[in-house]
């Protein structure tokens, strides 16, 4: 399944024309998110596959060795016949897709930026980090100013995305935090498997269940939003000071997180003003040529059994995010539910996104070789 | 599947001396609730199936061929050895159990209360009925002095339980609600395929999916629980004046309705006080002894992991309500889980426990045969 | 999910100058083949959905409003704009396909042929007819002489495909008989939820579990193959004299039939010879150019751990057939499993694939307006 | 989920007066299988659990702090209490169960046998041993004469069972083959995800999925029949001669395999012949009494729905097999499907009731404490 933007990257953004092509190298190769990186990089029009890095295990191996591969298409021809090294290697690419488990990611990551490397990363590590961009092009694209604060040497820096309930949450807070002033958010998920990694959650504790409980997830959906509805400020994120809570669920699908939100706003709007923020939010002009980007941002379904993970997750290529079953509620203001595709929107492809950003306003830049 | 506290009733019961056994009718006993009464009733020590009533196109035929058994033990052998009748067949029985569908509930429960025949029923249809009780025997027993001022003849009577989501909820808030007053509470359900009976929700819409929409769900939810909650004054219900906001999802889980609920309160409580009140509520003294009330009506679980639609649903016979996760609400005052049952607690086994409390309470008697 | 191979047929399948195209109309437009046909036939070179047919719930209704659509991607825009017809009414089209269920098949796809229309049919019904092809391009195209024996007046007639099952044994057994002769078959079917239709099978029946019972399915198996290997001597099928026996079972899959198959063969193999079979079967060579044609009509997997159906279905855009755990049998000669998208290769895509035969060899033409 | 049958132990199997009770030990205590002996021997009328055995991650740990359980049931209030040991403490057992991993059951195994105990156990590794009985109790009793070769000190000795598709094919084998003389089975399995252990088949596996592969498996199931249905000349089994071909499937099932299986007699026999061997079928007279016996070891399905994993697996506490389908098959004699509770009957279950005929029949006895 790829972004279908990307099959038309040359006749829908024309515009770019770019005098080389980008070699990135994907660190964690092998895992859930690295897997979702190789598929949607195939064809990129700006960054091919130059390097795959990942565990001793898997070092040495070609790719399809090493692998687990998940996708319903085969490997892309190129990194089928590409060797997986080790982060220690000498590496010949532009910048880094991080891809890497929280258990290895600050040091790997920090190394990789000690080498003048660009990091674009889907860890956890560095989100709170006040010197590192919690980045979702759309939402925050001026928290690319931070990157001046960091300090590793040769033009390093690491860039992060954000969680990928996070993301769910935030995609649609943020048109109407722009309108109506966000006070209070009320959330519960139903997360998808894929968001635990492989082999992640066992079979047979989630076949025909729910489980009440993922591990740090909470404490990531009620401080990540903050963060990137933050306003910069002398060049320092201002932290919003939405309340939020949120109580996270994992359900048995593959892909996509939905999630039920209730919303208090600081100001009154009327269900049609709600429903109006929804339709007419448009991406920033200079997000809305990148080749990643959706046509739409956020989609809002009418249809009172829209949106569901099986069926809507993979809306504009997977980085559309859904919204649908809008009313009045009891208790706050208004509630809805919103559907991110959580390896693509909410990892891998809004990583990619973050990197074209990058590209397109001239942090990352060829590397000599 | 069954109630585990029945087996044990001669001994741990033993003040119940019955004169003599009642013979009881099912309405819609091919369906996914009439199926759970005949299992759940199997081996009562107060009731005995009498007659199975169903529609036409099962009337006639031994149960066995009526009926798509959905249950891992066999059909109990007297129901398997009896004919399926139409509601307009003479009927030889003390009270009615109705598993009927909301579109014939009407007339059919209006046609047995008219001939004198206390109906206990898990349909819709006359829970707002403000001459019917919507009861739990553990929540508002007192609203029984509703029939009194019922008029069909012969003392016939309606007396209805909850729907099965109202039931998770009101068994978990009641608790709250009489020591801190509720003032609040924003749900959001992950229910189980067997609320939406049979066939209902196809394989194809569910697998791997889960439904933001459940018909008709969020409405009940927003009301019932303001009945069970109210008071009596001057033999009518006060209703309670809490604010509810309702959002409601289908998951593929068998049995067992998952809920997030976040609560406000009037007063103010420590978590500890919370995690008290859940822990030392107790079954009034005249309900804890009936056949089908578990030990513990509700249960508090510590482990972050529970309570499991999957494992935890059959606690006390799928009669408890667990509830776990107990947390601080960034937004209301505190937030948990709750777990029930929806073919049990939520739907027969409340019914059954209904009509145990009107024995005990001399509401049901023996009818001359 | 699109057929890959129709993106790229300007390219690949140049030699194929169209004059126009072809306008059709799908009979059962909104069940779950039919959907596919829309699914798959978005974007075809030569054809265009020209009208929809369904039943009388649907008909006036624009086709939006009457389906509940699967897909994950939107309905096709031309499509979403048309309104859904009945059988009686006056049609614009040069051909249909028949997604029709067997109840009304009969009935309606006569009517169709008597009024001189090409009616290439998904449905069981006339495939039995010793007049009418049972069409599988790669596997029996000679067979299409048969249709110069029916009677239909205009220049009507019917063509069908097989069943989804028989798909996937039949497209793994042709290149097996065609070297080696085959003497039997020993098949147990795995068969995925959405060759039941829609609602078809209840998600209380199958989750979490397998049902041996699909009724006429093992029928159905031990019958087409005959026909489909049979050879056409006088302008009449001889029917194929292979001893099959049948067990089909329904897994909580929602696409792709995956198959355990031993066969026995008339002559000596050894399993080198097996492999370089499976491995190098070609397409005839009018068949590998048509647009819906895949680059690989089998697949053969080294891979221990392959197919799934999950994984592997939608290889070459659903049309191709895998194989995979090829073995000695200690019973019959070798065993395998074979594994067929059932709603594309087994239904919606195996029959445009015999319309586009339909159109290169001359039977389908264009009909004056 | 107990075996009902224990309930009534003391009225049914009344005839048994044991002396004391017999203390055991259960290696692999953590784990599915470990869990599932847990939950039988509950309430067990001759065993108590006095040791419990993990690996070091859990040793001097309280049960319930060293397991995922995944029982719907509570762990039982002694087990509760018990702190898990590794296996080179000193033990106070009469004898032990494994339940352990094939990786150590050799080692460990060995270790407990020769300090004196008999070792019933559920590991492959001393299946194929020529020394030690592959038991089911109303399959070979008489190979428990094996034991005798065995040269453990202190009357230690090691008992194992089959793996868990073997039992399901042999208990429906068994009859046959006495009756009509079995020459060849062809079997495709339908797995369920208890069997490969916790966490055992990852989520993302097996979701919406079926797996062609189980590593190991249909080697075991192509040869432990050979053994089991072998008969004892000299002290030795003799292998049966029954050509066997599998095909091993792993499907998203908690609990069951299925399996369709054709057979072909070495003596005529008609349909009814073969109904009337597997409804007739009895067990042998010293093992019925057993108290984990079930009342039918055999149940014969009419309704060509069933069996299904989900809802058959648990008949006669899952000790029963349960087999439906039966037909004529088209290339061998007969086929049908069988069905067996994989952790129950073929795991946990059948080594506790191969410990009651051991005990039974004098080969466990009290040791001193």
């Amino acid at each position: 399944m790829m972004i279908d933007t990307k099959r038309d990257v040359n006749s829908t953004h024309e515009n770019w024309v770019m005098s080389k092509r980008y070699r990135m190298g994907i660190l964690g190769a092998t895992g859930v998110v690295g897997q979702k990186f190789i598929e949607l990089l195939d064809g990129h029009p700006w960054f091919e596959t130059a390097e795959l890095i990942a565990s001793d295990r898997s070092v040495g191996k070609l790719y399809p060795e090493a692998v687990t591969w998940m996708g319903t298409a085969p490997i892309p021809k190129a990194v089928s016949e590409t060797t997986v090294k080790r982060a220690a290697d000498p590496l010949q690419c532009d910048f880094v897709f991080s891809g890497l488990d929280s258990s290895v990611a600050t040091e790997l990551e920090s190394q990789f930026a000690s080498q003048g490397l660009p990091v674009i990363s889907n860890a956890k590590n560095f989100r709170s980090d006040p010197t590192v961009p919690l980045l979702i092009p759309e939402v925050n694209p001026d928290h690319l100013c931070l990157i001046q604060k960091q300090s590793w040497p040769n033009g390093g820096f690491i860039v992060t995305n954000p969680n990928c309930s996070t993301v769910g949450v935030v995609c649609s807070a943020k048109p109407l935090d722009d309108a109506f002033g966000v006070d209070a958010l009320q959330i519960t998920t139903m997360q998808a498997l894929s968001g635990a990694g492989y082999p992640g959650v066992s079979s047979l504790d989630i076949q025909g269940n729910v489980l009440p409980f993922i591990r740090g997830e909470e404490e990531k959906l009620e401080m990540e939003p903050l963060k990137l509805l933050g306003s910069v400020v002398d060049s320092e994120v201002q932290r919003s000071e939405i309340s939020i809570s949120a109580q996270c669920n994992r359900v048995p699908v593959v892909d996509g997180h939905l999630i039920s939100i209730s919303v208090q706003f600081r100001e009154k709007a009327s269900l049609e003003d709600v429903e109006g923020v929804f339709r007419n939010f448009n991406s920033p002009s200079d997000v809305i040529d990148l080749p990643s980007s959706p046509d739409q941002f956020l989609h809002l379904f009418d249809d009172p059994e829209c949106p569901q993970p099986a069926r809507h997750s993979l809306l504009g290529g997977g980085m559309t995010v859904s919204v649908g079953r809008l009313k009045a509620c009891g208790v706050l203001d208004y509630r809805f539910v919103s559907l991110v595709h959580n390896t693509i929107r909410g990892a891998a492809g809004g990583a990619i996104l973050n990197a074209e950003l990058l590209v397109s306003k001239g942090y990352i830049g060829n590397r000599d070789s």
